[in-house]
């Protein structure tokens, strides 16, 4: 899994965003953290266009509306044709209406490479009973790793759900992830930009199960690091800060020693 | 007013936004650092169904447009049909007739609980005289109680003028708030932000009269707290990332021994 | 030049800006942090009445939209004609047909008064072959001063183009600037920023050949400063909240010492 960190390095691939106003400027610096090159372009007269010198597209419904939905879909479609990996992140999906029709429609006419989204978001979606808070989670972690399985078998994709522990599925392969950080749900756009590094990690590597991995391991290794950076009287603005600085120089070593993956089957 | 503080946190209301795209992920951010859990939605499609589900609705005009106005004007009557506070940021009313005409739009339509904005602003929906700078004051700072009572008593809710010293008045009741550092105005958005808190503590407490004092104190404190933490060669930047280490850090104590909180009326 | 900077202080000129999504905030602070007062309005129905209070106009393409362009042609067009300085970041122009075509449309219609961008940008509008990737220049930079001087006498404006070593050219005026940092391309929206920086200088001095040099000269020098701040275990995070620390404490005594302006032609 290092190595495709040294390989982000090396291409710097372009990663395409279409995504919400709210968290965009930190997924742009997350994406340029992590060595790779963010763009971001929403006007459906362009996407296409744009998509197609990527490495890998996000798709993320933060801020939602018709203008941009139709541009996600195209930009979605083409991505998909061209063979271009598609992160996509439900962000909100139940809480409306609108989102959860919008995050079907990208699912079935996009059929992303990966989902990545809270518990709450992908049983919703994997049309489970559950509630949501705006954007957050409220739901019970212990069915994660069926909720994903779930998912990734109906929709023939990897599935990553983020929470206290972390869930990667795909196919017969199942992975846990328990790094990261209580302080990370206090700053807005960790999942976003969580999902910018799953991104990331696949234009770099082929197999985006690993880059799913991989994306949320840095992440939760980085707010682990910057916690751990904490002086007296350092709080939620400054650990915000250190997250990019933690995710710049993040090493394959660190997360060779310090990740706590667990394949609950065999990785080949 | 302490008490509310500790309200936030153990109900983490949500607030929902309509505002504009330069401050959201600021206002984003300080919600969650003062204990409240923020959702920013803006589609017609979505915004009725959003707040239905929100402790406050915060509406800030500062990159208004057509659609976002009916977005906010269709979520605030939703929202005061519902009983749910409504804190209206009027940014910029007066700079031009655009503005001027959607924050009188939103006032007669959805009756804002609370208004927040600086004595220019107030001034100009007041009917009086004034001049703007863009989304700056340039008022003299004299007649701020005056204006904020003519305002108050016109629409029957509570009004919040925030300056070098800031005035909240409902009715009969007047509070000065002489928190705050000039430093305030060099970071882009304390405005907005101190709406947000104004809508994290509408959602926690019955009384939005205490709700705008306690939120203007919060900013204010963490507006002198930040400075105070400044060391040689730290400057606009840095303030500016520990006001959120700031308000993440606020406690009723804080409050209650550094506010400058006059009440001209008895408070009961 | 140091005179310009305390002009901005003195002056505060308001600098509309319509611009992308992505780096607007930061725009935004930057702005403040030289000293002049940023206000963001885009709305076809307001942005001819804010511009007239504006001491200059930034047009940037980042997250370019036909609504956007709209407002950017009628804003452009109506500061011309009131003598009101226009500064033009074509982000991303040759990226997609989308963004040339909407860059030469801004140039044609409004004949900015600077334009910035990197080398790829200002080459493919120069009529040049270029590759351009997503919004980050690809282009070698041996032929940038060729390149900016072709512009500069097609549109008889300043054409300033960013990289390694930067150059600013207006009719037979040339200027090179050798400071920066590697860093500020790890950080997104420093040209961005940059484009600002020029924007406030165009609203305080009356030459805009030197307040492109200036703004670009600041810049680069907030770079160098940020960088030379690091501490052990700091990075692109803590950097990029320097740099608004470093242009707040600009001032003519350091420009003078430490910049590294190079006139190829004698200033007078």
């Amino acid at each position: 899994m290092g190595d495709s960190l040294d390989q982000i390095r090396a291409k710097k691939p372009l990663i395409h965003h279409i995504t919400n106003y709210v968290t965009v400027n930190d997924c742009a610096n997350m994406t340029l953290a992590v060595g790779a090159s963010p763009v971001m372009a929403d006007d459906i007269d362009e996407v296409r266009e744009m998509v197609a010198f990527a490495g890998a597209l996000v798709l993320n419904i933060g801020t939602l509306n018709a203008r941009t939905l139709a541009s996600m879909l195209a930009a979605g479609q083409t991505a998909k044709k061209r063979g271009i990996p598609v992160v996509f992140d439900p962000v909100g999906a139940g809480a409306t209406q609108l989102r959860l029709t919008a995050a079907k429609q990208i699912i079935d006419c996009v059929r992303p490479t990966v989902i990545r989204g809270n518990l709450s978001e992908i049983k919703i979606l994997a049309g489970l009973a559950a509630e949501i808070k705006g954007v957050d989670s409220v739901a019970d972690e212990t069915d994660s790793l069926a909720v994903a399985q779930k998912m990734a078998n109906a929709l023939d994709c990897v599935v990553a759900i983020t929470g206290r522990e972390d869930v990667v599925v795909q196919n017969e392969r199942i992975c846990r992830i328990q790094n990261g950080h209580a302080r990370l749900a206090q700053v807005t756009g960790t999942g976003c930009m969580a999902t910018s590094l799953i991104g990331s990690f696949c234009a770099a590597a082929d197999d985006p199960f690993c880059a799913a991995v991989a994306g949320i391991t840095v992440m939760g290794l980085a707010g682990e690091i910057a916690v751990a950076s904490l002086r007296e009287g350092e709080g939620i603005g400054t650990f915000r800060m250190r997250l990019f600085d933690a995710v710049e120089a993040m090493t394959p070593e660190i997360i060779r020693k310090k990740g706590k993956i667990i394949y609950e089957t065999e990785e080949y």
